[in-house]
Formats: C-alpha cells, structure tokens, sequence
C-alpha cells in the first residue's frame, strides 16, 4: 500500500506542544484547556476570541514545529510499516504564514525520522491530487478538487469524535489498516 | 487539464540566478558558462569538480531562491492558462540542503505570482505520485516510485536537447499543450 500520513496530530504532537507553550506565556491569564475538551479541529476556535493573536503567536513562533514531541508509537508504527514492504510518505499541509513552519517541518522529520526520510515529504494545501490507498489525517473531513484516490482514515483525537469513518491510533493501527486493505478490493 | 509546472528552469530563472551571481563571486577565476553551453542538467556537473563547493554554495546561499528572475512569458502564460479554465499547479523538488530554498520557493511565488498562488504549491522529491494530466519540466527524465499519470512536456533548455518526446517555451506553450490534449485522448 501507499499509505500518507499527515504530520501535525498524527506523528507531531501539536497538542502538547501547544498547551506547553501557552501555558509557558499565558497560563496565568488563562490555563490551556486539558487535550480531552478539546472540540475544534483548529485549537483557536476552542479559546476565546479575545485570544485570537496570542493562540496565533504560539504556532507562528520560530523553533515550534521543529521541537514539537513524538507522538507516542508513531516512530515505531512507521518502521513495522516500511518493513511491511508498505511506501510510507508524510502528506502535510504548512500553515499560511510559512516562513518557520515549512522549513522545520521538514528538521522535525530529520531529526525523528532520519535525514532520507525527508525524501519522503510532500507539501500540499490539496492532498486530493495526491496518489495514495490511505490517508491518515486527524482533519475530520479532508478535501480538495478532486475525488481522492485515498481512502482517509481518522487519526483519533479528541476534537474529531464527531466523525464518521474508520479511526485509528498507534495502538490499533495494524487492525485498522488491515480492514482498510480488505475493503478497498485492491488488497 | 491539470497542469503540473515544475518552478527552476521553468518558472524561475536558476540558470540567469547562477549565472550573475557566480561571476560576481567567481568570474576573475573561472567565468560563467554561457546559458547556450550548458549540458548537464545540474549546473555542477558543467563546472570542473575543483570548484564544486564553489558551484553549491551559490544557490546553498541565502536569498538565492527567492530573488531568481522569472523566465520571460511564464506568467502571462499561467494567467492564460487559468482564463482558459485549466487547474495549474507548481510543482517542486526542494534541494537536500532545504533551509533557505524551501521557504524562498514560496516566497518567489508570493512575490511573483501572489499570495493565493501559494495554495498551488506541491513540494515533493517524487513527482510521480502527483495526480496531473501534463508535467512540464526541464528535467530531461522524470522518474519515481510509480507509472505517472501524467505526460512530461520537456521545458526546452540548452541542457536538455539530447532529450526526446514533446518539448515546449513560452512562446509556444498553447500549440504544444494543444497537442498534448488531443493525443492523450481525454479532451
């Protein structure tokens, strides 16, 4: 299979790092809200508006997409996957203000994932126009201009319980993507 | 049609790029190789290998990428090519060394193109897992992982002539796109 893993909430842990980070600038004002109340996909829909450019300030500063932690049993999920013979890519979209995000995205993979498994990033704001069995994405809906080859897989987490579909985590991966396999007819 | 455009020797001018600022740092030691006796496709392998890090380290250098001339027509093309209704994309391999190349390529389109045109961007070191009906590439061979869907026009270049298969400029991208539509039997 050719399987895409999108990188923020599904092998970078967004969440962590930002609830550090803001509790770090703002916790006195306003204490990060606990990961499982979270209920919007991005996290400045779940603060308040006043917040807007504080929430915003957070992910736009340099070194915070580089330094973000490993979610847990992602690194080792990916290595059963290669030696699966599965051709594993990271399918990631940088956020509009680019500067800092697009390079580090890119040092974070170095630096977790080994200098040739950069070679295996695509950046796209359109992941409907990328070839894949599976997408692995923690965005409730993923769309584009395009019916996409993929079929999507939700990463679980707590701000996308709402949606409908096959769902998984580094626990039950091989169970998930096995029933992936079987439904696709191709496998 | 979706039209995949790959952005060095196509859109950005690397060749005009490495030319002035190679003679501004090397030209009393070894000038410039005129455009029209380029070669190879990589400019390093045109260059005697004494002067390899020389070579690299112009368009390792920062602001490299992001103040590249554009090749004379591109955009009036693109503009053209979306009023006819086509779907256009950049799309791009980024340099091992990512740093200053990857966020530059970005801004280079901002600045060229506009700030919506960075939505079209795909940053991938394998091109043929991009969905797309014409690649248009200075690249003499364009390979990877997969049978692409797409068909590589050849971007003409000096250092691509040895090259066969459709070949286009921007002085003549309607009749060869044209053609492209017709024999892929799609339009």
């Amino acid at each position: 299979m050719l399987i895409l893993l999108d990188q923020d909430g599904v092998l970078a842990d967004f969440e962590r790092g930002f609830h550090e980070a803001w509790d770090t600038r703002m916790g006195n004002l306003h204490p990060a809200l606990p990961l499982e109340q979270r209920r919007a996909f991005y996290v400045r829909d779940d603060y308040p508006d006043t917040y807007r450019n504080e929430v915003e300030a957070v992910y736009h500063a340099q070194g915070f997409y580089r330094d973000l932690p490993v979610i847990s049993g992602a690194i080792e999920a990916i290595q059963a996957l290669l030696e699966f013979g599965h051709d594993v890519r990271i399918c990631t979209s940088p956020l509009n203000q680019y500067r800092f995000c697009l390079p580090e995205k890119y040092e974070w993979v170095e630096r977790n994932l080994g200098p040739d498994f950069v070679h295996r990033m695509i950046v796209t704001k359109d992941k409907t126009v990328i070839l894949g069995d599976v997408l692995v994405d923690d965005k409730p809906s993923v769309t584009g201009t395009r019916t996409p080859a993929w079929q999507h897989v939700i990463f679980d987490q707590p701000y996308n319980r709402q949606a409908d579909g096959p769902r998984m985590t580094w626990e039950n991966w091989n169970a998930v993507l096995g029933t992936v396999r079987t439904f696709d007819g191709k496998h």
